[in-house]
């Protein structure tokens, strides 16, 4: 249903135009206004500021700007209402319900049109630039955007360095105002970084105001224009967008007709509403793939962590160079460290088949990774050799007879050209030997050299690598890539992203106990994120006793990640060895659905704790997860959401008394109970804990035999 | 033949060592100093000092600069002397004699190796910088190469401005001493172009010191590495190498061991030993493919003039902006001025078959012309997909039956992750489609933007694409790539460059009169050029009357120029039609051979006329060329090259009395008569003019009636 009404101010000329939006419901209310030429637009939720008045234009290279001197040629209004059903998702149908303005302007300078489309759903606002094709305008070069966020006061923000290169920082949370002061701390070392020269942050962002309000600031669907950064005005809490330069400092191609990504402002009373919000992908296009049905969630265990923690290596010699395709590596030494070997790899594949997964991910398969980053090496991977103690076809063949599958790992350290001459190759390898996923990386500085992981040239190649990989039924899973806009809507295959600090760090030194109650309300806005959760050795040293680290979770918080860190795709990350030590606690990760029919959010508080529960899809068991900061909080929760006819045995897995992220990680209880619609739990949680629940419908009565009512 | 010797100096320390070469004809000498620890080299002719004492090194990016604290490791000489023959050529056999002096280097500074390898021919010196493996240099950038060229006096140079984007520049002659302040007019526009920001010049650089031996500066195997420029310190006469940058501005990407491209300086007292030179093919490694039966020299017309001059049109339609893959051409007016369509193709096939051309080429025959440079574009062709009046089966089907192929052609428009991208298919699609050679261009700035036409990033694709073709039994010839240094002889599929200012620039305005008198010394160097010969109509208001350019040439010359601009690949330039009315003529670009035995100098003088002979391959047929400069001058040859026992028909394409580029161009006789090895010619030449002669053997005597001897 979409209802159309056009308003045309052809041929007059005012000074001031101001045109109201409210959302389908009414609470929000988005004002564009005209002012003294300057196109600006301000955000209502019910009374409160949500966006103060903001102006929105572009600088451009060689140019006049697009800032000022327009005159509205029309408006245009529509409404939608509609749902869709996504191949994998947190529901099975998601409305996608808003009103529409469309503002069409005309520099009256040079007469060049630029338009802006606003829709404004019942828990935000999202809206882009459009450039009609036009005479005056065709080819140019953004030289930045000038789209501003203006705060109404000096919110409490979760944020991470603005940079164009990385997003792997541990979150900060402070005031608005105290920003600039911090970003020194907050910028950590990375393989590849570069902070913007002014205080900016990235988005997702999540901010708070003082009287309660939730706002989220992100862009949807990023494609063939830069990634944008925050800038921040800290003494006025203004935000500016800052865009991703490439190597000459340009900032966007353009060719109209041309729109820009979906600029999106969530906002609610309530932080569940924030993570529960479909704008993003609302704001996404269907998907571009007429059959889909190749596209499958994907539980999975990987020859990783022991890479990760130092244990073992990718490399399979110590020798510091090697020039692929003149290095012969059977004359070589091994190091006896390199894990990615036939017989290693089949006891994973045992384990994977024991225990259900699907897939294992083998990482330092393939020729190159003696010198894989930080030496700006163009030629870095072949991405179809592997090294002589990695049998592809042996693998293939045991993995048929145990109805498991290896995940394909292409790490590209940044150079990109190098992979694009081999993709079509190495996707057909895929092909050829089984493989129907695989891992991406880009670690490293990129090649081309001056350009950004978050640049456009990369935006192109990232979405470029997806839809090769779909010709071929490959499923991606980009690591290092520019954060989601929701564009797994478009091209389901893109079933995981880093574009975080994942669960890798806990490695590297750790992350911060409050940071997985954070990542939902700033990465996972844009898309799934392939956390790789699951350690249950949170003493690093046992694998590796030069390495320290220490990660910072119980165990309990470490299953509950499965739900409150949605991915269709969901690894057990530590090694099986020692799964095989907690295997009642394992089965929690055996038992967890990857796909869903409903999500609720429970108890919510970014920084604080998220309770998630989450229905599987074509079934009526539930899962619930809880992540917890550095607090011992106590959970509260009714299972209201259970149907009222049935009878389910709920899992609980939760921090026993005592544990503690530091001291005690590894003390969990796992209990049974009765539950039903009208059960509560009051469930503690440990200092960097949480509790992770199954819910399973009882179809037989002796089922229930012995299990206590919650 | 390879005697080796190893003269070691270990654990000593001097503070100055004086290494000498000779060449095997004693003539040159090269002497290796370290003067206070500085590596040096200078190179004499006799007694002449061809290059001056001169300094050897590096700058490199974040270390320590490899220019200083040198001391000698070992000095290792040893003597070549072997002949090979290429896939095609000016020879038959190429003999590669020379001495070899290996000098291996220690910076006691920082314990880092560097060997410089020195072969000096009986013609002229070529050496290269080898970094052997080590511990303390793998990976390293090089900020700069800090070669010096010290010239022993003020020159005549023959000259373009050093750019790392074009070489499209008319020739400068002056002394050294006026280069920079000619710079300026000498930079002339071009569609991507990027001037050295210090007085430079190109290589092959050709030089006449005052007392008439002849010079000549380049590089040989230029492979993964950016193509050199010459800086020049013009108060001393000293040039120094100056590589093209990276979008950062750094300059190699080095990864030990590797060696640089060789740099060349031949020198003569004859100009014609420049011409006949064979080091920079020697300098490059041997054919890198088992089978070149695929590779054959190729005689072709094009669809491509009428372009160039603007009687005809590229593009399909003049709308200002298409986008591939949504424009749909079928539903957009025709333009009416689209050359490359199904009709006019086949008129060209027709025309191809009845005059024995092996190929057509045709330009503007797939979609994305209508925007094609100048607009940053990114995905600016489709190398798949017609236009729709170019019907690809029906031409592959016609040309079959008439024995002629098409001959692809992929403008880039510099956008080369684009081409990559469809590379594989497009190659495919040639073998499909019965193409074998493939006219490739680079017009416009480099995408990925930053890079430069001669750096490091472009040489590794054009070599790239190279290699990707032969694997298709495809034949390249790039245009707008970097300059040749000899690859041909390592990759024989690379038939063409253009690589200068060829002779599109006559209906841009024109070439210089005495152009084609330079280019053999200096652009031809390196490689064949696909010159583009063989224009009739110097008018080009005749075609369309909004260009009044005016091609300086008379007919006669042009006929020159097939023997003259050397090339495997040579083009009938003009339109059918013009050749129909000068049929007389136009026998001599029939009759001309591709591929030689034997080539002979008669006569040279850089700027001022050049005259070749050269020996067809597998034959006894013999083609003269002459090319003069804007005056009128007396040739003056003599055949006692030919066969003593052989009597020939000789044909010459000469000016006409009162011929002149300007004024009558098209003024030309053509004679036969009867030749033997005792014959002898004084042949007059117009300004701008020249002539060619076709020598066939008479194997039967009435072939010779009524001819006059000369």
């Amino acid at each position: 249903m979409r209802i159309l009404s056009i308003l045309l101010f052809l041929g007059i000329t005012f000074f001031s135009y101001s045109q109201e939006l409210k959302s389908p419901n009414g609470d929000f209310k988005l004002v564009f206004e005209l002012e003294n030429r300057v196109p600006t637009y301000e955000l209502f939720l019910g009374e409160q500021h949500i966006i103060k008045k903001s102006k929105l234009g572009f600088e451009l290279k060689d140019q006049e700007a697009l800032l000022e001197n327009f005159e509205q040629l029309s408006v245009a209004t529509a409404t939608e209402d509609n749902s869709w059903e996504p191949v994998w998702g947190e529901q099975k149908s998601i409305r996608n319900h808003y009103n529409e303005m469309l503002v069409a302007l005309n520099q009256t300078t040079t007469n060049r049109k630029m338009n802006i489309r606003f829709r404004l759903f019942d828990d935000g606002l999202g809206f882009r630039y459009e450039f009609p094709s036009q005479d005056e305008l065709t080819y140019f070069v953004i030289q930045e955007e000038k789209t501003q966020f203006a705060m109404a006061g000096d919110h409490t923000a979760f944020w991470i360095p603005g940079d164009y290169d990385t997003q792997e920082y541990d979150y900060t949370t402070s005031k608005l105002s105290e920003i600039p002061g911090l970003m020194q701390t907050a910028i950590t070392p990375n393989a590849s970084q570069s902070p913007l020269s002014v205080p900016g942050v990235q988005t997702a962002l999540m901010l708070k105001t003082a009287n309660g309000i939730y706002i989220n600031l992100h862009e949807a669907a990023l494609v063939e224009y830069p990634c944008m950064h925050l800038q921040l005005d800290a003494n006025n809490y203004v935000f500016e967008s800052h865009l991703t330069p490439d190597a000459l400092g340009n900032k966007g191609y353009m060719q109209a007709p041309r729109n820009t990504p979906w600029r999106t402002v969530i906002a609610s009373k309530n932080a569940g509403d924030i993570l529960l919000s479909n704008i993003t992908l609302n704001l996404n296009e269907p998907s571009k793939y007429a059959d889909t049905s190749w596209i499958k969630p994907v539980k999975y265990i990987g020859v990783w962590w022991e890479m990760i923690t130092g244990k073992s290596s990718w490399a399979y010699t110590d020798i510091p160079s090697v020039k692929l395709g003149e290095t012969d590596f059977t004359s070589l030494p091994p190091n006896g460290k390199h894990a990615a070997n036939t017989k290693k790899v089949k006891e994973y594949i045992d384990f994977a088949a024991t225990h259900g997964f699907e897939q294992v991910l083998v990482e330092g398969w393939n020729q190159g990774w003696e010198d894989w980053f930080g030496k700006s090496k163009d030629f870095v991977f072949d991405f179809l050799t592997p090294y002589p103690d990695f049998d592809v076809v042996a693998l293939r063949e045991y993995g048929k007879s145990k109805g498991v599958r290896l995940m394909m790992h292409h790490e590209t350290s940044g150079s990109v050209r190098n992979y694009e001459r081999f993709m079509d190759d190495a996707y057909q390898f895929m092909e050829d030997n089984n493989y129907n996923a695989v891992k991406s990386g880009y670690v490293g500085d990129i090649i081309p050299r001056g350009e950004h992981h978050y640049g456009q040239w990369m935006v192109n190649h990232y979405l470029y690598a997806v839809e090769k990989a779909a010709a071929h039924k490959v499923m991606v899973n980009a690591h290092e890539a520019v954060r989601p806009t929701g564009l797994s809507r478009t091209y389901p295959n893109l079933i995981g992203n880093e574009s975080a600090r994942g669960t890798e760090y806990e490695a590297f030194g750790g992350n911060k106990p409050d940071h997985t109650t954070i990542l939902p309300f700033t990465r996972l806005v844009g898309g799934p994120m392939d956390y790789t959760p699951g350690i249950f050795e949170p003493d690093v040293s046992q694998y590796n006793p030069n390495n320290n680290s220490w990660v910072n979770t119980t165990i309990a918080r470490q299953l509950a990640l499965y739900v409150t860190m949605y991915s269709p795709l969901q690894m057990a990350a530590d090694l099986p060895e020692t799964y095989n030590k907690h295997l009642d606690a394992f089965q929690f990760i055996k038992d967890v659905a990857l796909d869903w029919d409903k999500t609720l959010v429970l108890e919510a508080e970014p920084g604080d704790f998220i309770t998630y529960a989450r229905k599987e899809k074509g079934s009526n068991n539930w899962f619930v997860g809880r992540t917890n900061d550095e607090e011992a909080r106590l959970s509260t929760i009714n299972f209201n959401f259970l149907d009222k006819d049935k009878t389910y045995i709920a899992t609980i897995y939760s921090d026993a008394k005592n544990a503690h992220y530091k001291k005690n990680p590894k003390a969990y209880n796992i209990k049974k109970f009765r539950v039903t619609h009208k059960s509560k739990l009051k469930q503690p949680c440990a200092p960097g804990g949480g509790y992770a629940i199954s819910i399973i419908e009882a179809t037989q009565k002796q089922d229930l035999k012995g299990l206590k009512r919650l």
